[in-house]
């Protein structure tokens, strides 16, 4: 192994790579041009004997696995959603890095435990979170909705399924809308409460839950004796950003005493933005609220900030303490491995940190406002455009919009035209989009929210977009 | 925030700053004297509302944070089990920052998805795995131990509790010894499987699962009409490494139809020396392993090794595939998102690879019989003192021990005065050793396993427990 010298030399290097890789960075395809294996085949079949120098290491990784790699960086890279970086975020996470930190409990890594409670209170001032709320860093939102709809379980069963397992015959319900994340449906399989049992209540015309009809469910299954468990609404749908009524689900919520968790993974980041912060209006009926600073506030993945009322109700769930974890200051401090599923916790408060800290509150609404503002300019222009039109209005900075030139009405042949026309987009290299389908509708996705996106990128795609709808045979 | 030209200017700075933390790490105290809130109530209770510039954050965190933490990469913390990083593993994070990539599909970057199949086969090769065994690079024992309970829940219920739910009234079992490490209660409570049907074996006077009462337990169970699950054997117990005996309870699990995990997370990183290899016969019994490389293969936390045979029931217990993930290589790639909880997922194949590739397997080889031939000097040392005993002979690197001076016999005594020890050498700051409780005897935890341990460490610890038992009054 190198030693400390050498680490020295080699990481000035690689700071010097990872300045460059930026600088040049819209140099690279977005997205490889590559078959499945090309890169698997190049890899040496047998791990070596022998130790091999960093720079034999460093000059494969640039050759063989770079090639190999979708830039989420790039501000090219409209795909998905993000999933920010930013240099103070990198920069912090050097220093997590290398302190190796095994943040599970308070004793184990007392200043990261306190930071995390110091940020996470940070993130509830900024969202305009109720106070009442205890945060804690998860690593995704799929994760942070397990442990709600487990916490839901638990506290709707009173503790009995964690120490007797499920036995009474109870059929729980838990619920969300058509268009709510698919960690949803992992989350109630996991849970062991069953796919079957996951509602999904139907949306209007702008895909937001429904809450008559949620209620009308509800009321229907507990005549049919069923237990509603959990509700879960969406403030910013993956497919289109919707954002589910908060206030009338959750007052239906409290009506009927059910658990209700708000899943705002990407488009909780808004909230810091005065002019959004209606959206959010009747959280305070949440018992649970997740949103990932690692999407849209440029903190390296993986910072889930998860949310909670109560906080007892949580780490009920959770905790198991055996003999070799004890230690003197068990509940006068927080011990984040009863916050959740796994024991072993990076220090991921630090990059939270250095990220606020660095852009400052200001900072980080301009950037958003910025992202908003490109999502608001590029859609005029598709809107203005013949041959294309937007499926359904951009809330945030997510634009759904599809190819439609005037000739063609049979929406079965739009949606082939469409998947062909983001196959020849992606190919190109030059951006990378995604899709979904909305009503059927076979819909391209362009999340202009990339760290260092300017006007000349998202100009840089529509002449892509328009450019690759021309070549389009049909 | 800082631009790129300020970033590379600082990054420099944190590579220096790094090398010096290790040149210097053994002159801080390895785990903070600190009381509860201490840190938290030097942090600003508000997030800032204008940028400030990183010399500010960083001075913050030299001067609040560090003082804060517990140094879990000085040669001196022998606490708990180490999570242990390396030079190059550091290196490989720095990349894996600045690239941001999520790595949740295939097709969202295809060179870490096969970077991530190609080190998972080294690993495999490594430790002796079978090789029809498939691996993917989980976040921690915990929740491969979780992945592994859930995929036998779902096959032995033929999917249908994933998709209907509990409802059967199936009571079902899962068996561990006393031993096994308390992420096995947190599964069993997640699953629905209830703690109350976690059977806790008794263990032989090695703290090993005894094979004839897990089978008396479950032919009992069988006659009761419960429904035995899985049996989870552990190579390298917390409490003080005891493996149980692999090959017997494996016949066992193949003669009941129940599904074998192993949970090998500390230990299983011993299989890559071939003197220890005798420890996993039987190996071809289980049905899912993990163990951790983030513990004692020199790469940064998170980086938990989990190897599956049937991988096609771990993918239908997790696999949900909404239209916005759908790609066009579903079924021809490993789409590792589908492999456990989480969707979102870093690059964490990279670190595995540079570490490997640059110990060689030589290397970490040589790194590993140091660590253990270490404990065995210094369990002579204690063995050999009049006032110290071995509580249970090491099988690795973790010494289990006490003082025992020969005038008192009480063993409540005895428990209380090591407790005292403990926490008169923990304030010493010079070393950190953990405890744990192995049939009532209040036990000495001394885990010989960080990456830059050598012999002077190992003696100054020795030097300190002496000293300090010197001043206990009894």
């Amino acid at each position: 192994m190198i030693n400390l010298e050498e680490f020295k030399e080699q990481a000035h290097k690689f700071v010097d790579w990872i300045t460059d890789y930026y600088l040049n960075i819209e140099k690279y395809s977005v997205k490889p041009d590559i078959k499945p294996y090309e890169v698997y085949n190049k890899l040496s079949v047998k791990p070596p004997e022998n130790g091999e120098p960093v720079d034999s290491i460093f000059e494969e990784f640039k050759k063989v696995i770079l090639p190999g790699m979708t830039h989420w960086q790039s501000p090219n890279f409209f795909a998905y959603f993000p999933a920010n970086s930013s240099l103070p975020s990198i920069l912090a996470e050097m220093l997590t890095a290398a302190l190796g930190a095994q943040c599970m409990k308070w004793e184990t890594s007392p200043a990261a435990t306190e930071l995390e409670e110091s940020v996470m209170n940070w993130l509830k001032k900024m969202t305009g979170l109720p106070g009442n709320f205890h945060g804690v860093i998860q690593d995704t939102a799929s994760t942070s909705t397990l442990c709600a709809l487990l916490t839901a379980r638990e506290k709707i069963s009173d503790y009995k399924i964690n120490n007797e397992g499920f036995k009474d015959g109870e059929t729980y319900r838990v619920y969300c809308s058509t268009e709510a994340h698919s960690s949803v449906d992992k989350a109630v399989k996991i849970a062991g409460v069953g796919e079957k049992n996951l509602i999904k209540i139907e949306t209007d015309k702008e895909y937001r839950l429904k809450p008559d009809v949620l209620e009308e469910t509800i009321k229907k299954d507990l005549e049919a004796g069923k237990k509603p468990l959990c509700v879960i609404a969406t403030l910013g749908t993956t497919s289109s950003t919707a954002v589910d009524p908060i206030k009338e689900t959750g007052k239906i919520c409290k009506k009927h005493n059910i658990w209700f968790h708000i899943d705002a993974a990407f488009a909780g980041s808004a909230l810091i933005l005065p002019e959004f912060r209606y959206l959010s209006e009747g959280i305070e009926y949440a018992d649970s609220f997740v949103f990932n600073p690692h999407k849209w506030l440029f903190t390296n993945f993986d910072c889930s900030a998860y949310f909670v009322r109560d906080k007892q109700a949580l780490v009920k769930t959770f905790q198991v303490v055996p003999e070799y974890l004890k230690s003197g200051n068990q509940g006068k401090v927080n011990d984040y491995c009863d916050w959740g599923i796994q024991l072993g916790r990076r220090f991921r408060a630090l990059k939270l940190w250095f990220v606020i800290r660095n852009f400052g509150i200001k900072g980080l609404q301009d950037k958003l406002r910025k992202h908003i503002s490109l999502a608001r300019y590029i859609e005029e222009k598709i809107k203005a455009h013949n041959n294309f039109e937007i499926v359904v209005p951009a809330n945030f900075n997510l634009i759904c919009f599809r190819f439609k030139p005037g000739n063609i009405t049979d929406n079965e042949k739009l949606n082939e035209l469409n998947l062909q026309l983001l196959n020849k987009i992606n190919n190109t290299g030059k951006i990378y989009l995604s899709h979904t389908r909305l009503k059927g509708i076979y819909t391209l996705r362009m999340a202009t929210g990339q760290t260092n996106l300017e006007q000349k990128h998202v100009d840089q795609a529509w002449k892509v977009i328009q450019e690759q709808s021309e070549n389009l045979k049909f």
